[in-house]
C-alpha cells in the first residue's frame, strides 16, 4: 500500500540509507568534465544532450546506493531543445531503474487546463490518439510555483494524489529576493508564505502516508532557518524540499532544523556542492570519468556525514 | 534599428494588420479535429506530436496574414515529452518563417544560473561543446513568473535586453484566484501586483522602442479591467499581454481598456475561442482540415473586428 504514497516511497529510501540528503542534477557546459564531450566533434544541441545523458548516468551510478533521490533541474536540459528533453527523460528513467526517487525541479505553474497539462505530462498520464493514456516524464515529485493562486495548484494536487505522486510547492525559497513576494501580507494578517503553508497542510492531509508525512510537500530554503522552524509548525506533516545547503551558503545545522528527531520530514538538496569541485579549469579538461565519479561519490558521502552529524548535535 | 527591439517588431505587425489580437496555440487531444490524427495508427507520444505539428502549421497558415503574433502554450507540447518539444520547436520556426512574432507562454521562473538557463534556452543562445553559442527555441517574447522575487527576474531581463527579445512578466493574471498572492501587501503599502508593475516599468525604461513601448512587458488579465487601468498608469510604456478574452469570460470592451487611442500598447490573446468551435464531437470527428482552417480564419477575423469595434466605441 505504501508504495502508492510518494512520501512513503521517499521515506523508505531515506531510512534505508540513513540519509535525508539528495543530489541535484544540474548539467552545465563548461562545468561538467570535458571527458563527457570528447566522444563527438558535433557542435549541435544533440551533442550537448548526449554529453548530459552520459554525465547523468555516471552521476547516478556514483550515488544510487548512497542517496534516496536525485533532483534533476529541468531548466538545464530544456535549454537544449528536444534533444535536451530526450536526455532528460532518459536520465529520469535511468534513475528510476536504479531505484532512486526522482524529484523534478521545474517550478511549473499555470491555470486550468494548462496546469492540468503540466501535471499530466510530469506526474500523470497523457492522452494518446488511440483513446488510451500513456505515462510521459512520470517523475515521483514535481516542484510547483504558486504565484497564480490556489486554483492554479488544484490540477497539480489532484493529479499527484490520483497517481500516488507528490509535489513540493514553493513556500519559502532560498534566494535573497525570496521575501519580496513571499513575505507580503494578505488581508487576514498572514504572509503569503504562511497562507501557502496552511494550504499545503490542509491539502496534504488528504495523502498522509504510513510514516506520518504527506506527499503534498513544500519547498522551504535552508537559508532562512527561523522561517523553516516557523513554517514547520504550520506544516507538521508536510515533506520539505530544502534547497540552499552548500554552494548557496546554508550550513548543515541550518538545513536540518525542520527535520524530526529521526531525521525525517524532508530532503536536503545539494547540486553544485556535490557535482562541481574541480579545483581548476585544467583539471576539468583532464579528469577522467571514473575519477570524476569517485569525487562525486566522495562528496555525496561527505554530505551525508555532515547532515548526520548535524542531526546528532541537534539531538544532544 | 527597430528590428533589434522586440516591442517595435510586434507593434509594426500590429500596425500592418490593424490588429492587436493574437492567437494562442493550445493543442489538446480530443479537441483538435480528428483529421490531424488519421495519418497514423501509432498510439505513441510521437504520433500525438506529429498531429500537433500538422495542426499548428494549419492554424498558422490560416491566420498568418491577419494577426501579428501567435502565443504557443508550452505546457501542451511539453506534456508529450521530447517529441512534443520537437513539434513545439518546429511550430515556432514555422511561425517565424511566416513572419509572425512568437510569444512563448511558459511562465518560467527560477533563480541564479537556473533562471539564466531558461532565459538562454528560450530567448538567447546556449553554449555548445565547441565553445560557440547556438540559438535554441529563440522566441521573441517569453512569459515569466515572479514568485521568487526580483533577483529571479534579472537573468531573464538581462538576456532579453541583450538579445533584442522581450518578456511578459506576470503582474495580474486572469484567473479567479489571482488576487490571493498578487493582492498581498508589501511593507510600503503597495500590493505585489503594484510592486511588480513598478519593477516592470523601471526595468522596461532600459529598452523603450521607437514606437514608445518597452520590450519588458506585463501580463495583465482582461478579467480585471479596473486593475488593468490602474496598472497601466504605473506602466505607461509597457507592452501588456492580455489573456482572459473570450473563453475565459472577458468582453472586448474590457480587453481594450489598457490600449492607447491608436490601439497600441498590448496584445489580446484568445486561444480556445479561435481554435475550438466545433458544435459537437461528431463534427470534430468529421471536419476536414481545410474546413477547420476556414473556421479558424473566420474566428480570427471576427475577433479582430470585435476588438476594432471596442476600440472605436471607446474613442467615441
Amino acid at each position: 500500500m505504501s508504495q502508492n504514497n510518494a512520501a512513503d516511497r521517499l521515506i523508505e529510501r531515506i531510512l534505508q540509507f540513513q540519509n535525508p540528503s539528495v543530489v541535484g542534477l544540474d548539467p552545465v557546459v563548461g562545468q561538467i568534465p570535458a571527458a563527457y564531450g570528447l566522444q563527438t566533434k558535433d557542435d549541435s544541441m544533440v551533442a550537448v544532450a548526449a554529453a548530459f545523458e552520459a554525465w547523468g548516468r555516471d552521476v547516478i551510478d556514483a550515488v544510487w546506493d548512497i542517496v534516496p533521490a536525485v533532483k534533476p533541474q529541468t531548466a538545464f536540459y530544456e535549454a537544449y531543445g528536444y534533444a535536451g528533453m530526450r536526455a532528460f527523460a532518459r536520465t529520469i528513467a535511468y534513475a528510476k531503474a536504479r531505484g532512486l526517487i526522482v524529484i523534478e525541479d521545474a517550478k511549473r505553474g499555470d491555470i486550468g487546463n494548462t496546469a492540468a497539462a503540466y501535471a499530466a505530462g510530469h506526474l500523470g498520464r497523457v492522452a494518446g490518439l488511440d483513446g488510451e493514456d500513456h505515462p510521459s516524464y512520470d517523475v515521483d515529485f514535481l516542484t510547483v510555483s504558486p504565484f497564480l493562486g490556489s486554483d492554479s495548484l488544484k490540477p497539480f494536487i489532484e493529479t499527484a494524489i490520483a497517481m500516488g505522486k507528490g509535489l513540493f510547492i514553493l513556500v519559502r525559497t532560498s534566494n535573497g529576493g525570496a521575501g519580496e513576494v513571499q513575505d507580503a501580507e494578505i488581508p487576514d494578517g498572514r504572509t503569503v508564505s504562511e497562507m501557502l503553508a496552511d494550504l499545503v497542510a490542509a491539502q496534504g492531509a488528504r495523502c498522509v502516508g504510513a510514516h506520518g508525512y504527506s506527499s503534498i510537500g513544500a519547498v522551504v530554503g535552508a537559508t532562512y532557518p527561523e522561517d523553516a522552524i516557523h513554517l514547520r509548525a504550520r506544516m507538521p506533516k508536510s515533506l520539505f524540499l530544502i534547497p540552499g545547503y552548500g554552494a548557496q551558503g546554508a550550513a548543515a545545522a541550518d538545513a536540518v532544523v525542520a527535520l524530526d528527531p529521526k531525521g525525517l520530514g524532508g530532503v536536503i538538496n545539494s547540486s553544485r556542492g556535490v557535482l562541481y569541485h574541480h579545483t581548476s579549469e585544467s583539471e576539468r579538461q583532464t579528469i577522467s570519468r571514473s575519477d570524476y565519479q569517485a569525487r562525486v561519490r566522495a562528496a555525496a558521502i561527505a554530505m551525508r556525514q555532515e547532515i548526520q552529524r548535524a542531526l546528532l548535535l541537534r539531538r544532544s
